[in-house]
């Protein structure tokens, strides 16, 4: 019972994310499915890719990562069928696998072209449909990855448009907030791991965001007092802003993209 | 593993479409269920028949399509059971089936009112949970189809309350928006079929919405300069309008039910 | 392939329901699992404890129910494994399974303390990954309740904090709305058998809401003319309040925790 996992950006208004279903128990009856997300925002490869990185860990080895968050779809973009850390991932060429392959060395990365593994008719605005998901079906039957098309070598895919978080003057790092959650807590690119690298005490970081600055990284809400905003370590493993028991996009006014700096 | 598919208007915020699947896996627990959407617009019986019929095929012979957009729930509308092209269907006897029916003979159709297959207690405004999911799932372990009521004559089931596309003057034909997706696409009732009858050249077209005329009919999105609106043979068959890289509802400011046309 | 749902506040545009189905799915690859919703309203413990009172029973005996909406997480609070009416439930201690023990004697609660059940790391905001979800998952193989931790006698668990319905006068019920569906519907927390123990004749009953009062309780929206106020007795079994072919909430502007009175 392979698992093959879906990250899109269709949204759950349409038939879309049932469709690709429908496509792969035609194909593979004994798959199991998983939705990671249909609302990734539309088009947002930065988003998604962050997303797909706090996620494939949890899954199980030999998992299939289905990524169609896909604005060149339509147009000559090569699909990329990957293995890497003992996972596959099919997703568009336009960066969204970067994160990964810049953690974990890829085995394999192929360009499926092999129209047998289609469905006969392939749309020019779905390929989600009639690309992806009977190449996640026929992969999740053991299918062969070389059967899909050519090795492509990892420099000749395409990198993530996106600003990495900056490293300045040896005691200040920039960053973003790259997505936002349902509670308003606000996400950022700043791994746990550039803290750690930077600064030896976490009590005296200062985290600026819009106007506001907080004092120390908490473990957790709580650690602050009611309505206080507060940094924190996201289960993600990256920095996090919220506000406890309150809305830190709305409290702090900020947005997607809003830039975040750590420093002292 | 039968599957059955959920169409519904219930939304998810609520137990509703959750509750569905406890009575399914209680009477089947190898049913394999799939979610088409259950973000129907409320009671648009007209959107759910054409999600349907541009979800329906792509899956396997056999599956079992639940269809709960049902504004008379309640009172004494009947709940058919049909079986057309392979599949089978459960739906209230509003139209929902009518697109399919026009396209394909039914081999069956029954009123379900055999209430051994239902709840033991059957609400007045929740027959998705005591009535449709019991069907689907008896229906899923092999259960014939007569057991669950009469056979009724195709001539006897209701019809779509909907204005079909207008062909005036052999050179026109007159549609409506349906459904607009989540990136602002214009998906409309236009077949792809009926414009290839009328028009022999799809680069002379016009299609206008709105206050806006669109010329051509293009492959994709791309091949329109960034913010042209475009009109395309959209995923499922029909006519859509987008704007490339933008939000066709807005831009074009329209909505669903507005008139497209497509002419010389 | 015993049953595990989800109901929690995580929402839809994040990775954090698809990831709990990932540690699940790598401990019980055979698990079968059932969203009841995700968009329970953030932190909103009395909504979430009506909408599991009536859901859970739908599902088949042995079922286990994970319930994360929880405040709390990071803090010291208990998270309660208990074993009620043929079913499990995996929530935290915070008054959710209030309704449930309410009705049904428990069989058995047990305090989660056995780290062996969690996953490795465990994050201060994240248990529902690292904490609900393994338990749910190795329960879900068979493993016994009391290896999990020490078995919380049923007094020393938190309440729900709410307010109950008041009978006043012998001739009153007051209640409140608990939660507000898709369709504007008002659903209270006013049980059908409080209505029926309290009046004789549901015809003469006055049902207020806001600055509205309708007179009787209907069997189905229908039995009022278009756009009526109707009140009537929901699919959950509690006092709702519509609109028929209308939106209740819009149209009698109230909303959640708003008061509702039965009275003659």
């Amino acid at each position: 019972m392979p698992i093959i996992t879906l990250l899109t950006d269709f949204g759950l208004d349409d038939e879309y994310a049932g469709v690709m279903k429908g496509v792969i128990y035609s194909i593979n009856p004994l798959a199991t499915l998983v939705d990671i997300t249909h609302q990734n925002d539309p088009q947002d490869r930065v988003q998604a890719a962050y997303t797909l990185l706090a996620s494939y860990v949890y899954f199980p080895e030999g998992a299939i990562h289905v990524i169609v968050v896909d604005p060149g779809v339509g147009s000559e973009r090569k699909i990329l069928v990957a293995k890497i850390d003992g996972h596959f991932f099919i997703a568009p060429d336009n960066g969204i696998l970067d994160l990964i392959i810049l953690d974990k060395q890829p085995d394999l990365i192929i360009s499926a072209e092999n129209k047998c593994c289609f469905l006969n008719t392939v749309s020019h605005t779905f390929h989600g449909r009639d690309i992806f998901a009977p190449v996640a079906a026929h992969l999740s039957k053991g299918m062969d990855l070389g059967i899909l098309g050519p090795e492509i070598p990892i420099d000749r895919i395409n990198k993530l448009d996106h600003e990495k978080p900056l490293f300045s003057q040896g005691k200040q790092i920039s960053g973003t907030i790259v997505s936002i959650d349902r509670f308003g807590n606000l996400i950022t690119n700043i791994h746990k791991s550039m803290i750690e690298r930077i600064f030896k005490k976490k009590t005296r970081i200062k985290v600026r965001v819009g106007t506001t600055a907080i004092t120390g990284i908490s473990g957790t809400f709580s650690d602050k007092e009611k309505s206080a905003p507060v940094a924190y370590e996201g289960s993600r493993g990256f920095l996090e802003i919220g506000v406890n028991c309150g809305n830190a996009k709305q409290v702090l006014n900020v947005d997607k993209k809003d830039a975040v700096v750590v420093c002292l």
